[in-house]
């Protein structure tokens, strides 16, 4: 089979709320260590949809998270695209600028979720590219917005389903079918009848002819795709970034790409997939994708298990001891702790509402803050003190900054900061420190090779996060 | 009825390892905040035996906890005499200990534990004091070993009973009986019976004539009171405390006062307490003695519940949640996380055995270690460096010291300290800072009137507490 150039679009703008206390606001599931493969599931996507007739990805995320892509990119030692959304507007946009920005790459678009666990990268691959025949639009091609359908392994109540059609052309793109017709989330007892009758899961991943979607889009929800232009039209270049116009993008409705387009169009297409998938949509997904042990536990960290079956225990560097519990859900992170069971894991989400709407920093936000410059961490907060570690990357630099109501102290554990003091600049190396009088405009740089990492001690009236007067910022956040 | 002199013996020794992660080896559950009082077990066991007829009390404790004890009574403003046992062995050896004491006071023996919860303290006085008649020897009295016999609420299966005779002299010590005899921890069923036939609880509390006591070990355990007695005459004023003789104390057999007198004595009593008791064994017993919201739940800390009944969740400063479960037991601290259900929760102590076996610090040391002059806690740590939040009391002072592979950085964020590095003396304020280099001799002392608190910043390749020298030290610890 010949290959054609497929441009994959990464969407990872996702809140992910639903595998707290681990996935927050401050830093969402697709771009945490979930799966035991030592990287985030937004990595190993990107790593999928690498190889031959692949091209360079874009990755279309939100502002807040540019900085954490871009690390997580240099990690895997990949380069992509980044767009950033000014805001989150739903699915059907951003396929919207997906589908213009394949258009001026001139190949098929493969659009997929950053948060997906896959088990067959290759298996993934070859079903990719054996949609494309059927997605291609003109003289040869159907032009099929065409669909990743998987094959059930459980009665999941947790996804879509597609009832499969007729073959698309007898002589070619094999596997390649007509969607019959969507079906919603049904209840378990259908879910049974539905993988009776031979439907398959919607993963939510398509891949489709730029010119077919636009048609679409055109047909079906103008107003999105006029935001979609208008934003890649008036996009500004920002660092490493392709930041799309707030304005242009903020007209486009919130609405998604199902409702926008799949559910009107009569040019959907599927694949009946040959890899194993799940959206981790929750605590219980993940547990059904784990390895698990002999007593079906599904264990990661410091955990010590008594008498406990059919579980998931998660423990992020703090003990935890599970005795005599069946079929729970534990997840222990060193500020926050979850306990339910894997039935009612599908909860957590509207716990998490729950405690933004107590005030609860923890149901947002993490303990460590990634930045641009690396991140900090709180180790201890007292009256009037306040303690962080906090990590430079080589070449970085925090803004030039000063603050009204605290001292700062910086010890430096490892590597070498340059520290600027009002005139003053010099190098403090580990194990010496620097002093950082109240009001004094001050910068810390890690001007060497490896990451420095420094503990700070604020002392004062006052050490919350928003007495800073940032003066300067190579990040342009003043 | 006139009052008896009564001598309040306290012993505290116990590990309590059934209330991990809260109770360790290094700060059991007699000394943790347990009941919602604000105070420790132990406290409130010191303040229920005060009072007219009630002398100065008696501490038992082991060395380790000879601090914590100091300190818990300076917050009470109560004064004891403390008396520390070598090493532990069982309670034979420390009852003998306590008859001796009491002996040289005169006055009748109270014997209680620190770790035992009573819900009326007045009726707890005047049940010991309705004891002292059946208890004091000689020409008026029948010299029993008096116990608080209670009655039960419910059939337990975790306490021993006590059948109750024949009241003992017709015309005094009304609700004085005969012990007609022991039952041990029986089952479910047995135990409801034995609550039908009138039965009540082995409190394990007891009052006695120092005389009788003596001359009943005598009896049935003379290596116990040759051990205990040689202990007390060799016993050596240190600080605060009278340190009984070790090598006389560890000749005393491991025996607990059950097997060496009670259950062989002719001469045992009991009363009917009128006060509510718990031993709180285990999370479950601690559940039962605390109040409960409408569903049933027991919470302390920042909790947040949602469709969950029936459970005890406590979390000492990290936000728990728990989704969807019944009859839990959740307690999460800093470092450690227990879940269970109440009726397991008595697995725990096995649960902190295998985590001793397998060498996990967590199973016996709290982050937070007290030392006489206030405590330390480990707030972060890393390669090359180790960060601790110091806290020293006013007037108190550390060893002086030293240490071979480690710097220290000293930044004051309370009060002030007089650091001592090599020749050089200086007081160091709030928002201070002072460098320690390798291998000084340095000192650190609060002269001040309130606590003084600093972050400590080790740095160095080797940052292990037994990386010191202590060249002198006012706790005699070098």
């Amino acid at each position: 089979m010949e290959h054609e150039a497929i441009v994959p679009v990464i969407l990872c703008g996702g809140s992910g709320t639903r595998l707290w206390p681990v996935s927050r606001d401050s830093m969402p599931k697709q771009f945490v260590s979930l799966t035991g493969t030592g990287r985030s599931t937004f990595q190993d996507t990107v790593l999928r949809v690498r190889g031959h007739g692949f091209m360079k990805p874009v990755v279309l995320t939100h502002g807040d998270f540019r900085f954490i892509v871009l690390e997580q990119l240099r990690e895997i030692g990949v380069e992509a695209d980044i767009v950033l959304e000014p805001e989150r507007r739903d699915s059907a946009p951003a396929v919207a600028v997906a589908a213009l920005v394949a258009q001026q790459r001139g190949a098929i678009a493969l659009v997929v979720a950053a948060d997906h666990v896959v088990d067959d990268a290759d298996a993934f691959r070859r079903d990719c590219q054996a949609a494309v025949p059927a997605a291609r639009s003109g003289a040869l091609g159907d032009g099929r917005i065409m669909l990743l359908g998987i094959a059930p392994d459980h009665p999941s109540t947790a996804y879509g389903y597609i009832a499969v059609g007729e073959p698309i052309g007898p002589d070619r793109a094999a596997g390649s079918f007509e969607v019959a017709r969507f079906i919603e989330k049904p209840d378990a007892a259908r879910a049974a009848e539905l993988i009776e009758e031979g439907c398959v899961w919607n993963s939510g991943n398509f891949l489709f002819d730029p010119a077919v979607m636009i048609e679409e889009l055109e047909q079906g929800a103008a107003s999105v795709l006029d935001g979609a232009r208008g934003a890649l039209e008036g996009a500004m270049r920002d660092l490493d970034f392709l930041r799309l116009d707030a304005a242009s993008f903020g007209k486009a409705p919130r609405i998604s790409i199902d409702y926008a387009v799949m559910e009107k169009t009569r040019r959907a297409g599927v694949v009946r997939a040959r890899f194993g998938w799940s959206d981790i949509g929750a605590w219980n997904a993940l547990y059904d994708v784990l390895p698990r042990d002999a007593s079906g536990n599904v264990v990661e960290g410091p955990v010590s298990l008594a008498g406990t079956k059919g579980s998931l225990v998660r423990a992020d560097g703090i003990l935890t001891a599970v005795v005599g519990i069946s079929d729970a859900v534990v997840v222990a992170t060193p500020d926050a702790v979850l306990v339910t069971t894997r039935e009612r894991a599908g909860e957590v989400k509207g716990l998490v509402a729950q405690l933004h709407s107590e005030g609860r920093e923890e149901a947002g936000q993490h303990r460590r803050i990634h930045r641009p410059w690396g991140w900090y961490q709180r180790i201890d907060i007292g009256t009037r003190f306040q303690v962080k570690q906090i990590c430079v990357h080589p070449g970085a630099r925090l803004s030039l900054q000063k603050h009204f109501h605290r001292a700062e102290h910086w010890i430096v554990v490892q590597g070498t900061a340059e520290v600027t003091i009002d005139a003053t600049v010099k190098l403090v190396h580990e194990n010496e420190a620097a002093y950082l009088p109240i009001g004094c405009t001050h910068r810390l740089h890690n001007p060497g090779k490896i990451e420095l990492r420094l503990i700070e001690v604020q002392v004062g009236s006052y050490t919350g996060e928003d007495d800073i007067v940032r003066v300067e910022d190579v990040y342009a956040r003043t």
